[in-house]
């Protein structure tokens, strides 16, 4: 059998519909966010990086790159193990720490990533709580969706952001069977924010456990960078709070908070957790060292509203359309693959403006487009660069579109 | 509902059972190992790690401390993104090409983990190739075990390393289905080898494509570390070699290997590849340091089978059972999960050895085990010590045999 055919087979309709993906080669340079360099072939250029998801920049910051070189040196390289067998280190058990009192919660549990995170305790949950049901919003991110498909729990699936139909799907649920209600604060393509209070409220009302994905929130939202459910004053009320190390932290893993109990049970429990390599003892020193900065200086947060407030502030000067919302994620919709491609395409070459085309599986086909992420070191030059850059594009398109 | 008392339950449940795990906190100290210090109640005591999978100590090696060090100081902390949306580096790509060229192939691809790359690969392959069969040896490892399942492909199991029962499944199955046949080189718990070339033979004859986990032997065998497909020459009539960074190589993350076409299948629609913040460029930095070396340096293999071999011989003449395998890793097993643990607390407590009881899950009930892994650094003073102590422990155990 020709597998490399059938390989090929599915790639070339990828290709066809326009959704095959070309991944732009970098060169991150300390100091230098959001400036990194652009390898094409063989050649390197200057691009200006708006799609970032190293929001705050602490990725780049002094303190983590501090942190991580001095935990190398300590440490070395890796765990060494699984967490069980020998891959437990001191680190991990500070930063443990750390995320539990961030979330004001009894404990914390690291993985390898916030995808892994996700899929570990959700499929952990589905599966080990007997006749559980899995209530969870129609925009929810890919890992919280494999998570609960390998459960084999029932799921039900609510009805993006519309409390009413939460809760009209949790009232026809017995009352005796462990429900989950499992959503996100800020959604990441969207950048819309959940209506966290009522979500808790109804949940609770059913006796519903609560499993919040704060992924794109944590760092960036809450007095001490606790997320959204910090900002509302609605941590204490979550079951389960999940995050990443990767996004406004700079560096990469991901974990839950919850009580003791919860988090005793995802770390005997879950496949995902168990077999695989802890996350070297440097890593979790760098995200700790990030965290713990966050919870004090709120000057990263401020500029990073500023910031976010003035592009959209420039759209809007430029008639360029862009989807409201509440939070740090500024998204241009074009509608179509091939198109989004090309402006994404343009901008590199003509501005030396980096923004990865975003497509489906991502977003829903149709709904393709550009998605910016200011930082607080983009520069008011920053900024009125891009929107210049999308100003003559726009007029461009409106040009083309009149003669076609 | 009470939720923290459904947890609870199950894990008393595990306790009464002997499975509940207590983590050893260590503290991994760079130039001292396998010396680490292990943090009890607040006290630090050094102690022998005995059951690290850092096989040859490379996660201390100065060449990936250094490598690990300057990548920070030259790209930060973190990737800053997916792979597609502004996370792939200039590191990440480098190290691919160093991978593909480890097993001679066209193309790698680089995962979170090794776990993630077996699911995430394995989970695709499945789903995605019609009518597909996954023939799966019964001794898989988890990540593998998941994968599958998550497919819904038709699995099928044959006897753990036999060809015959392999054949005769093969044989049972449609000619025009896609099959693959999915297994390991070294299964980690026994440390047995597979029989390479009959399964790559048998699976050609019947037209199936070959997976292959190469976990535990990357870095470890063969001339340029390529692991048992390279050491047996076999390597490119293989369809996927996959392997980790956070063993051998000392750091952390997982690849597979492939033709061109089918890391690009991967690539373009395995969730657990796409939906996940990219691995720190300084992480494929060291891990790429680390394989380089081990690509023209033999003494850390040749010194590793040495200690292992004298381990044995130790093991031998002072009576105490082992498993035979042809590997470097040596099981001792006991049987019981309660008895594991109370030897593997007074070889810590009174011999300042450590040694991770392994039970269930990671084992068979039934099968526990102490499971040692001499590495390049243990002195042969090390294992002399080592085989006092059970000496010791074995002869108590006799006495209070005989009197009970
Ligand atoms: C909502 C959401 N949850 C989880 C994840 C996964 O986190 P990580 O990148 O740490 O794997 C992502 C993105 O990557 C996400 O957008
Ligand atoms: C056979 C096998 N495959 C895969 C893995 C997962 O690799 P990683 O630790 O890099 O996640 C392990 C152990 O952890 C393993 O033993």
């Amino acid at each position: 059998m020709n597998f490399d055919a059938l390989f090929t087979d599915q790639i070339d309709q990828l290709k066809a519909d326009g959704n095959y993906r070309y991944f732009a080669e970098l060169e991150r340079k300390c100091g230098k966010f959001p400036r990194a360099a652009n390898h094409v072939e063989g050649e390197k250029r200057d691009v200006t990086v708006w799609c970032s998801n190293d929001y705050l920049g602490m990725g780049q910051n002094p303190l983590t790159i501090a942190a991580m070189c001095e935990a190398v040196q300590r440490t070395g390289t890796g765990a060494g193990g699984t967490r069980n067998i020998s891959g437990t280190n001191h680190d991990h058990l500070l930063l443990e720490r750390e995320l539990a009192d961030l979330h004001g919660k009894e404990a914390a549990l690291l993985f390898t990533s916030g995808y892994v995170s996700n899929w570990a305790a959700l499929s952990c949950l589905g599966s080990r709580l007997e006749n559980c049901v899995i209530l969870s919003d129609s925009g929810n991110h890919a890992s919280m969706i494999e998570g609960i498909r390998h459960s084999k729990a029932k799921k039900v699936i609510w009805k993006h952001n519309d409390v009413a139909d939460l809760e009209a799907k949790l009232r026809a649920l017995p009352a005796n069977v462990p429900k989950i209600v499992a959503f996100e604060s800020v959604y990441s393509m969207d950048g819309d924010i959940c209506p966290m209070r009522e979500i808790v409220e109804v949940a609770e009302k059913y006796g519903a456990m609560t499993y919040l994905d704060e992924v794109h929130a944590v760092g960036l939202y809450g007095p001490r960078g606790g997320g959204i459910s910090e900002r509302e004053g609605l941590a204490d009320r979550i079951t389960l709070i999940e995050g990443t190390l990767g996004k406004a932290y700079g560096v990469v893993g991901g974990y839950i908070t919850g009580s003791a109990p919860l988090c005793d049970f995802i770390r005997s429990f879950a496949s995902g957790f168990i077999f695989t390599t802890a996350l070297p003892p440097a890593v979790a020193a760098a995200a700790r060292a990030s965290i713990m900065h966050l919870k004090t200086s709120n000057d990263e947060r401020t500029r990073h509203q500023a910031q976010v407030a003035k592009l959209r502030a420039g759209l809007d000067r430029a008639g360029i359309p862009h989807m409201m919302n509440e939070s740090h994620i500024v998204p241009v919709m074009i509608k179509d693959p091939v198109k989004t491609r090309m402006l994404a395409d343009y901008l590199m070459q003509e501005w030396d403006i980096y923004v990865q085309p975003i497509n489906y599986p991502t977003v829903p086909k149709g709904t393709e487009r550009l998605r910016f992420t200011p930082s607080p070191l983009h520069t008011d030059a920053d900024i009125d660069h891009l929107v210049a850059a999308l100003s003559h594009l726009w007029k461009q398109c409106a040009v083309s579109h009149a003669v076609a």
